[in-house]
């Protein structure tokens, strides 16, 4: 149940018990705000939420017919989400709030569960610990009283946070997949060839903090270095024989060669 | 001139006016190692070294002639290497340091300067200043007493050291040019995205920062997530279209999700 300060009382209620509806439980928590209900399809997952939190597990019905305001935080995959507001869209008092970056709010009709968008720009991992307090949070709503519940609720937990329309957060949630999922992605590569060659991978963090220290202080284009933005292509085609036998990763190479070649910064 | 208690007093030579010889001349300088000759092609940038040091500009003959025992720090592009090294190898009291990671050390005969390799694994950047201390560097030598004066540098620069052969170092680039050169690269995209879209790059900081910190602390392959990892087609579809106008991002894009999708963990 949480008072913000809005003049009325929520109980809360999160949809899913995957990463995301874990760590926001976690953080909703250690901010004086408890959970009430918790709803979703995987039984097991949804008990160990349950058992690390005085939430009680309920059936959609408890949610459909629900009879005082109810903020349920959905934290169900993105594919599942127009679904998940169609079941629960016919209460009007609930408060359905999307957390993805990618999803445009999914509208309702009048006297239906209203919508908005509350999206923690984060990765999320299980059993690692994120401090919610650093992550940015963009908002979405055409309702002022919501406003104000969602400027309380990120304020509560910590959070800066802005409104963003639905073609801005698309935007920064694909800037997001290069940042993070890519960046990872590079990491892993470099993870493999290091433990391919008995290397302890742990010798490039110095490097990588540097790298990341220094692109947030400029357009990182403008600091690119390396084979490919020199165009020495000895070493660049010794680098693709040494990959010949993974086809995905010379892939990986070769497309950020030329795209390095030929960004237009 | 340094005396580093090998028994024997060296000069001191830096071959090369580019970041990595700017970066390292003010390395040496604070750690009380004195750079005596500066050596380069490009007359513009040498002049500007040797004014933030007591270092004399001097000839190639005053290196092939001198008499006395001399470290020549060779921060020349990896093109350059085999020419500088053939230019001065009549000399034998010059000790000619590769800095390069993906170049094996180049022999010289009988009677020659001597080769050896400290590889600093660091990206340098112009009016940036590195924690030096903080930088793995790798060594290569077959000849005890520069294996002494390697590790006696390295330690009155702070830096830990090690042995590595060729292969290996080959190995550490290649993996250094995922992490570094294509990390940047990501972030590049990402700032691009950002910019196009008036976004502030700056909000996806605590993003990549949890990212790096994340994958240091296990295989990084094993917390990928994102769309590609999902097999999220509807959203890496959305992601494609987006990145339509753009050839080169969208390669990027493409192969980084089949990458992610068929690495081997």
């Amino acid at each position: 149940m949480a008072d913000l300060g809005t003049g009325e009382i929520y109980t809360i209620a999160i949809a899913g018990s995957g990463k995301l509806a874990s760590k926001l439980l976690q953080a909703l928590q250690q901010n004086n705000l408890n959970i009430d209900f918790l709803w979703g399809r995987n039984g097991v997952t949804l008990q160990e939420l349950a058992k690390s939190s005085n939430a009680q597990v309920v059936e959609k019905e408890f949610l459909t017919q629900i009879q005082s305001p109810c903020i349920v935080f959905l934290c169900v995959p993105d594919a599942a989400l127009q679904d998940v507001i169609e079941m629960f869209s016919g209460n009007k008092n609930l408060l359905l709030i999307q957390m993805s970056g990618s999803i445009p709010r999914i509208q309702t009709l009048g006297h239906q569960a209203e919508t908005a968008v509350f999206y923690p720009l984060m990765t999320f991992t299980k059993d690692r610990d994120v401090n919610w307090k650093l992550i940015p949070v963009f908002l979405e709503t055409d309702n002022a009283n919501t406003s104000l519940l969602l400027e309380k609720l990120a304020m509560q937990l910590g959070n800066t946070c802005r409104y963003m329309n639905a073609e801005n957060r698309k935007s920064l949630h694909l800037a997001a997949v290069f940042a993070n999922n890519f960046v990872n992605h590079s990491l892993a590569i470099a993870y493999k060839i290091c433990a391919e060659g008995n290397l302890d991978f742990a010798l490039l963090k110095p490097l990588v903090e540097e790298t990341i220290s220094k692109a947030f202080e400029t357009n990182p284009a403008l600091v690119q270095t390396g084979p490919a933005v020199r165009q020495d292509w000895p070493v660049i085609n010794e680098h693709i024989r040494f990959l010949s036998s993974s086809e995905y990763f010379r892939n990986v190479y070769e497309a950020n060669t030329h795209s390095i070649q030929n960004i237009n910064i």
